[in-house]
């Protein structure tokens, strides 16, 4: 509980990792506890926040929120008593002495991310610097926007002999070098439907890239802007169409572009979860992660 | 608006896939409309429910549910004057049937799914067949479990310079060939955070395999059994140690695998979304897809 706002908060990062923490085993995800939660925030659409993230919306005092990544009405329906603070522009160094001193101060504060906080979130870097600050901190999971890309779209990102994994990536750039692009391969797996993240911009220079690797330039391609928000929009192409119709519609960011047969409604085939499956009992129709149904 | 009870579903299916459908321009993710939700009950937690498939539940007359494979307490807090029904051992020709009367009888119905409906889920046979007998349908996006296994284990799937990619998978069995089992790909691209849906029972086999594709036998490996219920537990190991680890908790079913240096707490870089990055109007800090922070 140093108090020492002049923490560097790289050195905190390397002085919390690794270290067991008796938490991961004491706490399930979703419990109600102690500190700074960061809250998934879900896709955009108010109701695809969690009742736990309404929850502790409703009870704050103090929201430090993702800025124009967070739909406004969602800050405006849920946070009626909170003061709500954009996290846009601000460094670690500001976010962390303001979110620990009203802490301190008794204030009941809630960080709130975009989507799920796991997913291209920058959630732990801030925990960990709070850690080191002596303020308890946890995740409370969410919706993360290619689940509502994909109800938007009426299908399922894995389809039975259609697509039997899904990618979340994102493409190279500033953040990431040509050799950690793995769009390429995830698309040329065949079965995998490709969610890509943080890539509106480059949409036509990822399909030129996928053309020039010779992969099939009438895979369908969706792109789902602001997934789940009132100003929601669908563009639907191909490998070789998609560049020039995002353009044409004029997004260069917010939107998530998902690659794969199951975009394009392709036939599929019965599950074998229903039907003689589901009367038998297999190991694997036994099996579960709380996900597949029946 | 057939009313045939004895339509062939996988006939259904076929009749509906590839029909352009104006519902996906014109409604959003989130939206509440006409006809028979297919809600993602999240990973367990009723907390984890989003505010949207709670109202539902809430105003709901029949609800056919995933039976174990969704927290009974969910049921228990959210169904209050619902007929519930689970959909464990009933085939395709019963489900629909039950669904389409009780609807066509002015019910208002809710179709519960774990986790989110387009993950591993059997949602989009039972819509297609749905619609075939002319009842609407849409589905409500949820939280899939990997994001309660990543906030239990307080980490991201993603993070700075150690996992750029998440990858959602299943291994080869029953439902999967051999070459549709990806696992050694994604694990061998060295910066995807790969999660195992539907595998517990077939952890030791699937490492084994990993390792003899001369797969880092430390590669941190972690299992949530039951991420987010009451009895939710977490199992710590590597490629190595995750199998005999994991038969001696006993657990044959319903864990969530992770594989990858996030899960491990391994050190990370801050994000360029932070600091100097986030006062910068770069193309790319500028993008989003309503998921990455700041």
């Amino acid at each position: 509980m140093s108090g020492d706002a002049e923490t560097d908060p790289q050195t905190a990062i390397d002085a919390v990792t690794n270290d067991q923490d008796e938490r991961v085993y004491e706490h399930s995800a979703g419990d109600e506890r102690e500190g700074i939660p960061f809250v998934g925030a879900g896709p955009g659409d108010p109701r695809l926040l969690t009742v736990a993230g309404r929850e502790l919306l409703a009870d704050a005092d103090l929201v430090v929120h993702a800025g124009s990544l967070v739909n406004s009405e969602l800050l405006a329906e849920y946070c009626v008593d909170a003061e709500t603070v954009s996290s846009i522009g601000k460094d670690l160094e500001e976010l962390i002495p303001l979110m620990r001193d009203a802490y301190e101060r008794g204030e009941t504060v809630v960080r709130l991310h975009s989507g799920d906080p796991a997913i291209y979130g920058a959630a732990l870097e801030q925990m960990d610097a709070l850690e080191h600050e002596g303020v308890p901190t946890y995740i409370v999971p969410g919706v993360t926007s290619a689940f509502a890309a994909s109800a938007t779209l009426r299908t399922q990102l894995t389809l039975n002999e259609v697509a039997n994994h899904v990618a979340f990536t994102r493409p190279q750039g500033k953040t990431l070098d040509e050799d950690e692009d793995h769009i390429s391969e995830f698309v040329g797996m065949g079965d995998v439907t490709t969610c890509i993240y943080l890539g509106t911009h480059a949409v036509s220079e990822t399909m030129d890239r996928l053309l020039d690797d010779g992969h099939d330039p009438e895979t369908p391609v969706a792109a789902v802007y602001h997934a789940s928000w009132p100003d929601e929009d669908v563009v639907e192409g191909t490998i070789e169409t998609i560049g020039e119709k995002l353009e044409a519609a004029g997004y260069r960011a917010s939107a998530m572009v998902v690659i794969g047969d199951a975009v394009g409604g392709e036939e599929y085939e019965r599950s074998f979860l229903y039907g003689e499956w589901a009367n038998r009992s297999s190991d694997e129709s036994a099996d579960s992660t709380g996900e597949a149904d029946d």
